[in-house]
Formats: structure tokens, sequence, C-alpha cells
């Protein structure tokens, strides 16, 4: 089975040490058609695009392919849905799990969260000491929601 | 300047010698909106994902990628609007201009097109006898229209 269980919490940046080895990635949409959500994603150096179908039971096509750097931030600018998701992700090791903790940029700055992949739904984990409360089940933290509503605006 | 200047004209068949070294043509969408068309087209033995974006005067960014024929189909069987636009295109040399002949199948079988470029709009060209009457303006033979409304739904 291939269903994703994942939990995600706000975090307390002041009680992490230094962050390292982080990947700048930028995305944004061409179409979130509902039978076929087209991303183009850079990250760091390296640009994809992304086809992805929608959810038969727990499965999903998914498609990707290199593109060049240059033609993926052309299409950002000029051909993708605003604003464009722009983030730092880094990937922390904490009591046998990995974090991969998204800190944001432009539309969304201020907001960092971290996710987690469990393998079970009851499984236990330790959370660690700079995690805040958790927003699972918030769908204003959706990357999809993100970018309709991104965090500057929620303050208003 | 980029601006294409076509006529679209029907054609008789019978008048037309054995037609050679057609090019099969099945393509679709999966994505038609205004700012982005995302098109899947599988040519022969090669695949190809095209974003276009929309006019801005007489240019239209484009980029065209190969894909993997296996996966092209899979998109074009799984998620790509439908119906699926299925020709076989023929080059035909005649009085020093290129027609593009196209004979659909499928959701259009019966409808013979072809096209022709021209340097301007005003350009005097000699009409191949085998050409009937001109459908430039006619919206129904636009590809986007023979996807939404194909040639088989003309006669009901």
């Amino acid at each position: 089975m291939a269903l994703e269980i994942e939990r995600k919490y706000l975090v307390d940046l002041e009680k992490l040490g230094t962050l390292e080895n982080g990947s700048r990635i930028k995305q944004a949409y061409l179409s979130t058609n509902k039978d076929a959500v087209v991303r183009v994603r850079v990250k760091n150096d390296k640009a994809y695009l992304t086809i992805k179908g929608s959810n038969i039971g727990v499965t999903r096509l998914e498609f990707e392919y290199e593109i060049p750097l240059d033609e993926a931030n052309e299409m950002l600018d000029k051909l993708c849905q605003k604003p464009v998701i722009d983030k730092t992700r880094y990937l922390i090791t904490h009591e046998n799990h990995i974090w991969e903790l998204d800190i944001f940029y432009g539309e969304n700055e201020g907001l960092v969260v971290v996710e987690v992949e469990l393998s079970s739904e009851d499984e236990t984990i330790i959370l660690p000491s700079w995690v805040k409360e958790e927003v699972t089940t918030d769908a204003r933290y959706y990357n999809s929601n993100l970018m309709k509503h991104p965090f500057k605006d929620w303050q208003k």
C-alpha cells in the first residue's frame, strides 16, 4: 500500500540549532485540473516538470521529467498560476524518523512547518523539543491552499 | 515576425495519388487553461510533452520535451481530456509550397483537411486539383473544436 500517513507541525526555530544543507525549492502549477495536475519545480540547480493524476483509491499516476533550469524559471515567471511557492527544505533526523522542515519565503514568509511520515496512523512518535502545535488537519496549511491563500493574507 | 498565415481546405481524396510516408499522430490535452496549454503528442514512435503560453501579440511561449512513448500513451489513455485527436499527416509539395494533409480517425473519422502556410495574407497560391472548398475561417475545423465537437457529431 502506497498510502502516505503524515503529521504536520509548526516549529519554534529559536530552539533549533543551525540548519545545514537545505534545498531551495520554487514551485507552481501550470494546471490544477482535478484529472491532471501539472507542476513546475526548481530544486537548487535542477528543474522538473511533474504530472499527477487524481487519486484512485490509494494510488495516483505520477510522471516526472527533468527539464532545463532556465526554461523552468521562465514557466514559473510567465505561465504558472501565482504566487510561486518558495521555500527551503531541510531534512532532520530525530529518533529514527526523517523530519522535513520547510521555511517559506515570499507570500508565505514567516511560515515554518515540519512533516514526518509514519508507518501507521497509531504509530507513536517522540516529538522534538522544537515542535509546536500540530496542524495536520488544518486545511490552510495544504500546499494547494498556501498558493491560493498565502500565509501573509491570514493576518489581515 | 513569427505570425503564421495559413489557409485550410477540404480534400477530394479520390483525386490524390497514393499517399506515402505519413506520420501517425495522436494528441490530447492535459490542460487547456488560457494561460498554459499542456499537450501530449505521440508521432510515430516518438512522444512529446508541449507547453504553450497564450499569444502576446504575434508571439507565444512554447516548450517541448521528448518523453518515453509508453508514458505518453498512458497519459493519453488515463489523464488527458477526451477524445484523443488521431490522424495521419502527409507532407505534399505542390508549386513551391508544402501542403500538410491530415486524415482523421476515431471521433473525427471521415474528415480530411489540408493546410498551406503563406508568407503574406495576399500571397497568390495555385490550388492543387484535389482541393475542395476553403474552410480557413470555419471554427468547427479548429483543432480545439475538433476535440470538443468532433466531426462525427456534426452529422447528427
